[in-house]
């Protein structure tokens, strides 16, 4: 952030009084300029023993498998940010079910959430932003191909929490991945 | 947003290709200036049968009583959130423990989350935002003074899940309130 968004003058990167964390402060308007971290929503749709899975057609991670996720938006629930995703994503309909991890991605300022889903029809297909829709057993889920950790470690705590029956909220902090992996 | 944040041109507000929402967009150096919901965290923070509330030494909700939540920042986890919160509102140590209530409120885009913790020591005392500082019984809690509704939520569903001896996260979504409250 170079200029306000408020009156377009330059801002400058201080410690506003009373605060403690340095800021974007505009010192035309004396607007304040918080930055925060923002909300990942996906969902884990499920048919009879499958999961359903986007290979994705955008960057990062081109070609890699993951759940439908994105950012949230304004003025939308989680659950709905859930739905709207996977209808973007794969056209695919949902029943959003429970909250079932989340997670702090803390290095680069994200909170992952991910849902559990009952997808309702068969009738998915690509969106714009994947080049493939598929359903997965266990057996079959590609674990190198997936595209992101938070989503790994869902899919991992679902074949689990299936297989012994336990179904709970998984919480995590993930650290930064090591350099070779970015 | 008036002016783009890069690079001080006036923005338009308009969908860009491929997307499905208007967004805030600088024709002169193609930012796309996104807004997303912010998250709000908070601890319930528990001395023997007493919990922790604060009174408000800022707007909104001036006076009234809640727990200590605050904005999470950026470059932290949720947990990490709730206990800042909890030493700049309260000067109190806690110990975070699991996530507790998740609470979507869209029409002002926040999603607001507490975690049940065990307050460390008695040594806490009003931080510069709050006005007093105090532990409180379930009968002696001031529900007609506390300041948001979802704290309210949290603490009925504290007292309630330790009656019965039952713990589970509790989401909700919350609808605006009727206009006299605001």
């Amino acid at each position: 952030m170079k200029f306000c968004s408020n009156c377009g003058a330059a801002v400058t990167f201080r410690t506003p009084p009373g605060d403690s964390l340095p800021r974007h402060v505009c010192e035309q308007c004396g607007t304040i300029h918080y930055q925060n971290p923002k909300i990942v929503v996906g969902a884990l749709p499920v048919w009879e023993d499958r999961v359903l899975l986007c290979r994705r057609a955008i960057e990062p991670r081109y070609g890699m498998w993951t759940l439908p996720a994105g950012f949230m938006e304004n003025q939308e629930t989680t659950a709905q940010a859930a739905a709207r995703e996977t209808l973007e994503e794969a056209c695919a309909r949902i029943e959003v079910g429970e909250l079932y991890t989340l997670i702090d991605v803390p290095h680069i300022s994200q909170v992952h959430m991910v849902y559990r889903a009952r997808l309702l029809d068969l009738g998915f297909k690509p969106g714009e932003e994947s080049l493939e829709v598929a359903l997965f057993r266990e057996e079959d889920i590609p674990w190198e191909q997936i595209a992101f950790r938070s989503i790994s470690m869902s899919l991992r705590h679902f074949f689990d929490d299936r297989r012994n029956g336990t179904w709970t909220l998984h919480t995590a902090s993930l650290a930064p991945p090591p350099a070779e992996w970015r």
